[in-house]
């Protein structure tokens, strides 16, 4: 992968589980050949929607090797790092490059209180580290941080970031740091990628490269019509997607209040992946509560309503 | 260790780290020594106060390894199991077992969303892997969840927790545990400690079972005096100790602005263990901002106006 | 006003004062025409803009009073009811009757803690005693309170909400009441409002009513063409006056870190239109800082790069 | 009342209201007999607990008329004026000060997003206009602003301030202005005051001035013995009463989650005030939710347990 910007639909790809917690790996390579005949144009290994903080060390590598094996370059791969500061970002680092991923993707750090200075040299050393494209990962509800846009331009003008994945779900600041690429010659090819499932539409319109939707795994052949009635000018056809989408994306509330939102979202993206044949098993990581037969059937209500079963 | 309630001071010991980020295992023993020496009750590696949101794995097992074969069963040693969720934790758990510690200390899940029923689940789990002592650990600044009164008073009763480290800085509901367990003779042994350097003496008197003081690296005699003074019932002793600890904390202030809260008192904690004489280095793990001379300079005339150098 | 879905720009109408803190009514007359004449579809008075938090009583009746008269009847005027909770609210409401407006706009309670169902009771008690249109006027930053989806959805098929300002930055969430309305017939005529200056274009592409600009102030003819524009199906051209205003928006940072953001967005707004001849002071109320010359200099070259000046 | 340290007990007076919402003076002049036949030292009117942001401004000139008049001198009558930013605050000065109080409580702004630099003037400004001692009152949990230890202790210095009133919570925060004020001889008179109804005992040892305890209406007499006990130097007695008050407290959790925090408390102060006979109705403002009959008997219960009635 070049430095030439990330564009289009890169799922935040699920990591299907065994009911004894180990990762899945047939379920896994299934999910991708989902994808990747769905028409995405990326991948991204170990993200939120990965369960990636419920995953130990000896599992990320496993889907990492899975993963980059499987695709074997027909699309690239990139792989999250997310932990709490840099040494220990840098160690997730060297697994991922020594796994064969295109580009990385890290966070702000977070538990340790910081500063913005110290945000720019975790960027840096993990970008010195990589030795490949480096996305920022914007995701104040996990990391109780917003990365400013002077930070993410000035990080882009340097060399350091080749985009950003934009979680924040502040599209003023989105288009921000839109405008500002467009006013620096140097970095047209900084890839500005929403996180949001809602408003991809808007998000393209705005002048956005591409989208990040855990959604995505579900139904990634919806993302893509998205995207390319966008990049044929077709708007109309896009917000209809979006639309359809945004209804279908409903299925993330079906655990209620008896759950924490990760158990309820990632819960329901698996019952689903799982009802439309994909995963052999809908097991999420612990501490998460399951869904039970209720909730899932009504994750069945909604795929059926999408046209997905 | 049994589940005898643990008392009186028990430092989150300082991770003296080499020029190149290496942890310093002589300097390391000797920082454990002179906290044994000023008589501390327990020791608690791998806290927020050692850096062990900034340690990889391979930097926590050789702390745990350094201090539990040093201490040699002076006194008891916990050992913190900072991670995301469960599986994460876990695997930090069968390390800490294997290396030999007395007890575990660990937060609520971060980064993920989580619910109150997770939380419970999460230190389920962790007591039955670790088959002894658990602490929980309650520190919302870096895990952004507060444990209620009532999830702790069950867990307790449940024989999942053994106490718990409350670093809320929130008095009333630090009280509300200690009287909660007042109520159930089946756990007169909670420990109840308090994480704050500041309060230490009201803690006691409000019934704390004892405090888990940064600053006590830098000054043990101190904290252990106070302790000793409240037990004997002399407490103004107790207050004039802990208002000349008061001021000597205001060294974590002398990075000011233009650094991160972690790095200003992490790093002035450890300038001033090097300007005391106890460590080699006064370095701090990446990305956080070293003390310039002049600061270091402010931590030396703290360190004289409180008679420690 | 009808029930008539209220659509297009409503600025919230800055308040001109004199230096020593008085309403200056003969500002506040040119400021409305300069808005009229601007092309604007109504006037919303004694919003955040207005700096309705800093205005006495007596202050917002002259408002009122003055805008109401002078206006007479050419556009429709809202006015806000700003207050803590329902009883002071409701004597608001009653000035504004009195005054001859012809819509409510009102948060939720603040500085007392509330409950969805005290909001629910709130709002129902605003619209009983308006007996004309309410609008909700969603504002977290200020309020530390979001409105979810299903209250404003249930109030407004309910008929006590006529329309919501949605100033909280969640696009989603907007997104979700623009959906949601269009399922449900009976409040086909509900008005969904952004108050955001940024994303006007993509507000009106997913449905979006209108737009509450405080930049509508310093613009209003930019704010009226991105709008017709958008009306005419010509979205190239709404985004491109889109991104003009974005970057005439920042003004709003001319005062940086030295005071508050509200000193120095209303400030700039201030000193746009004293520079623009519209007012004759740039005053704010206290204890808002002034902007200094040089800053008042920097809002000029913003005016100026935006072909206002 | 001169500069000398308002000390002891001081509760912020519940406003009984009738059923129709209007203040009931008759049974706020017996709610005062109770509180100063209670012992205590001042009174606080139209703070948060006296709802002060339920009370028309009509309301709030009654509850001040009819007090001043009736306590004629006995004890100093400090009042709230709390209200968004220093304009609208001034307005209620004057008014406090024609009805003869003795001292004001003021907030930092809310609504308005301020900075630390208008914060100081807008209590610089309070205090010129009040021509009497002016009360900080730190309250973030409502104000969304943590008043600066240094911030407090400079305007103590400069003659603006006349105490604080901390109901932040941060015992450690409270301790840090009782120190600062040590080591300032100019401000050895400066008041600090608790908030917090759970740790009078250990924040008097601190050093503080006095209590501000909304549990006070309830129960005078058992925060004046807490009081006395600790300035007799009987701090087993001191911290016996408080922990009796502290399981009297609980009784404002009786609405649970089906209210609002002020409709549980306030609603559980004004239900235990007509249980004992003090006041003729347990009324709160709107939208505040009533307490139902269950809930009311389990107030009783708490009296009844913590020997009330």
């Amino acid at each position: 992968m070049t430095n030439t910007a990330l564009t289009g639909v890169i799922p935040p790809v699920c990591t299907p589980l065994t009911p004894s917690y180990e990762v899945d790996t047939g379920s896994l390579t299934r999910l991708v050949d989902h994808l990747v005949a769905g028409g995405v144009d990326a991948l991204f290994l170990l993200g939120s929607t990965s369960e990636v903080a419920f995953l130990p060390d000896r599992h990320r590598k496993v889907v990492l090797d899975t993963v980059v094996g499987h695709v074997a370059g027909q699309v690239p791969v990139l792989a999250g790092v997310i932990d709490m500061t840099t040494p220990r970002v840098l160690d997730h680092v060297d697994t991922a490059v020594a796994a064969g991923v295109d580009a990385i993707v890290a966070t702000a750090p977070f538990y340790a209180r910081t500063h913005p200075a110290e945000i720019r040299a975790h960027f840096r050393a993990i970008a010195a580290r990589a030795g490949r494209p480096l996305y920022a990962y914007d995701l104040p509800v996990s990391v109780h941080t917003k990365l400013g846009t002077d930070l993410v331009l000035d990080l882009a003008a340097e060399g350091v970031l080749a985009g950003v994945k934009d979680s924040s779900g502040d599209d003023g600041g989105l288009r921000a740091v839109i405008l500002g690429r467009r006013e620096r010659a140097d970095i047209a090819d900084f890839s500005v990628l929403t996180g949001s499932e809602l408003t991809v539409d808007s998000a393209l319109w705005m002048g956005a490269s591409g989208v990040v939707p855990g959604l995505g795994n579900v139904d990634p052949h919806g993302y893509v019509r998205l995207v390319r009635a966008a990049r044929a000018g077709d708007w109309a056809a896009a917000r209809a997607e979006q639309e359809r989408l945004f209804h279908l994306f409903e299925l993330v509330t079906v655990g209620g209040t008896r759950m924490g939102g990760s158990s309820s979202a990632l819960g329901a993206f698996k019952a689903a992946l799982h009802l439309r044949g994909v995963i052999d098993h809908p097991t999420t990581a612990p501490p998460q509560i399951p869904l039970d037969e209720d909730e899932t059937a009504r994750v069945g209500k909604y795929l059926a309503a999408g046209g997905l079963i």
